[in-house]
């Protein structure tokens, strides 16, 4: 068997969780780790892999998973995707997917490669589970209800106040849609709890949703990677009402992400030169094995 | 806009709900209904359209969406498909999936058309969703529970006993993939209830389930459409444990089937020359509307 050669982008929590999928995953072979700064002190489980400054230094690879901020996606994309390599990433600022996509697709078409963007659970496999509901009932709503989990785009909204020493918001469901932020933080010395937590819920991340700010010795004692989702649509198929589905998951967030981006990493070395995202992709090609046994077990 | 000009292919129970789908989607028109008696007095929902013995009798038709019994589904998609016209069926006996698909992807590629195969819920949206869990945590198990809804199948089976004059198998979850059969029987005159009802437990469809055998006096009274599933996957992502996802619905069943026959329909419009299951279509091609205004909604 021809092993697909993967390189991860960025070494932070993401990528860490993608080295681990990697070594679960038969048909894929590492090719080395891209760190900004190659020279530190290398972890222990990284010994027999090469870390390296640039994705130019490793041995041929076929695809790049990129673990770097959903900021710096494009740039990275771009460049690998100029050196003849697959892209895959967790690009997840909902707003401005489309656009990436379009500006990516031209490179990937350039460099007859793939790149697949936004690929994880949100966006990515609950896209794939929205589109599905969707065609199934295609009048009615989605409601997507997040947690609880740990929301990373507050917990840095929230560290921004002045007078946060350490941060973390949990995101609770309440269904339709509707969440409640429950805030834990340290309080830096000759601040005021009361004016901390005033400014909290007057941030545009929070002044809309119900809002709870608590003082706790000691965030990191709070922090765990579990989260979760309920998807749920009521809809019509054809002309009978009252369709009724649901998805939900309870998961270790990171590593669901990391696994798909493993997943999607295998279906870039079967599409067309282009920029995709999950929901463009056939479910089947993020799968291992052969046609006929996929089918068998899983139709 | 051009619509997508679809025939209905049989005009049974599944019929009449993609007849009402179609009517309910704007990128589609109804060129005709073909039925095998179409002399017979016309439904009033029919009046609007023309209804002949064969395809070949109607206006340019791109996709014919069978609504016959599983077993002459092979025939019709073959004929069909020969007449430069795609199709779309929920031929859904499990163990023939495969051979089908490979019969009708030769006929489809030689006239340049499309088929799908095995498109409704099981199989169906619920492969899709067996593919999609077992890519987000490729170790660990998944059991499709299905119910509570009448089985078509062991409906039959049960009429098949002598001393049956009517008969409604329910099939009821009692998770991990294990059903209670509950079967309600009209006994024919001179036959003993016990008798009959220990041949039913001994046949080959019920003899490993628990089975419960009840006389009524009308089963017709009993019939409802309504059916549901709940799927549900523990496994490993990466080197994580206990990731945990669920699906389920409560649906009418012919409705949600013929919903997803024009879905895949649509989807037929768009894939290179072949046949094809749902687990190898991309979800946006199931879906009206154009590509941007998807991603931006669903991704």
């Amino acid at each position: 068997m021809q092993k697909i050669k993967a390189a991860i982008i960025g070494y932070g929590n993401i990528g860490k969780y993608v080295l681990e999928a990697v070594q679960n995953t038969p048909d894929f072979e590492l090719t080395g780790i891209v760190r900004r700064s190659p020279g530190a002190s290398k972890p222990s489980e990284l010994q027999a892999y090469p870390v390296v400054a640039s994705v130019k230094e490793l041995p041929h690879t076929d695809v790049a998973v990129l673990c770097t901020p959903s900021r710096s996606v494009e740039k990275y994309a771009g460049d690998i995707l100029n050196l003849g390599i697959n892209t895959v990433d967790s690009f997840d600022i909902h707003g401005d997917i489309w656009n990436l996509q379009q500006r990516l697709d031209r490179i990937a078409k350039d460099n007859k490669r793939v790149s697949v963007i936004s690929a994880g659970w949100d966006p990515g496999s609950d896209s794939v589970v929205r589109a599905l509901m969707e065609a199934s009932a295609p009048n009615g709503l989605t409601y997507t209800n997040f947690g609880p989990g740990m929301s990373m785009g507050h917990t840095v909204a929230v560290k921004a106040v002045p007078g946060v020493k350490a941060a973390l918001s949990m995101t609770i469901p309440l269904g339709t849609g509707i969440h409640r932020r429950m805030v834990y933080i340290e309080v830096e010395k000759d601040h005021d709890f009361d004016t901390v937590a005033a400014a909290i819920k007057a941030d545009a991340y929070f002044v809309h949703d119900e809002t709870h700010v608590m003082q706790v010795q000691d965030v990191n004692a709070l922090l765990d990677m579990g989260h979760g989702v309920h998807m749920i649509r009521k809809g019509v198929s054809g002309k009978t009402q009252n369709q009724q589905l649901e998805f939900s998951m309870s998961i270790n967030n990171p590593a669901l992400t990391a696994q798909l981006l493993v997943a999607v990493a295998r279906a870039s070395m079967k599409q067309a030169p282009g920029c995709y995202t999950m929901i463009e992709l056939p479910m089947i090609d993020l799968l291992a094995g052969n046609k006929e046994d996929l089918i068998r077990r899983l139709v």
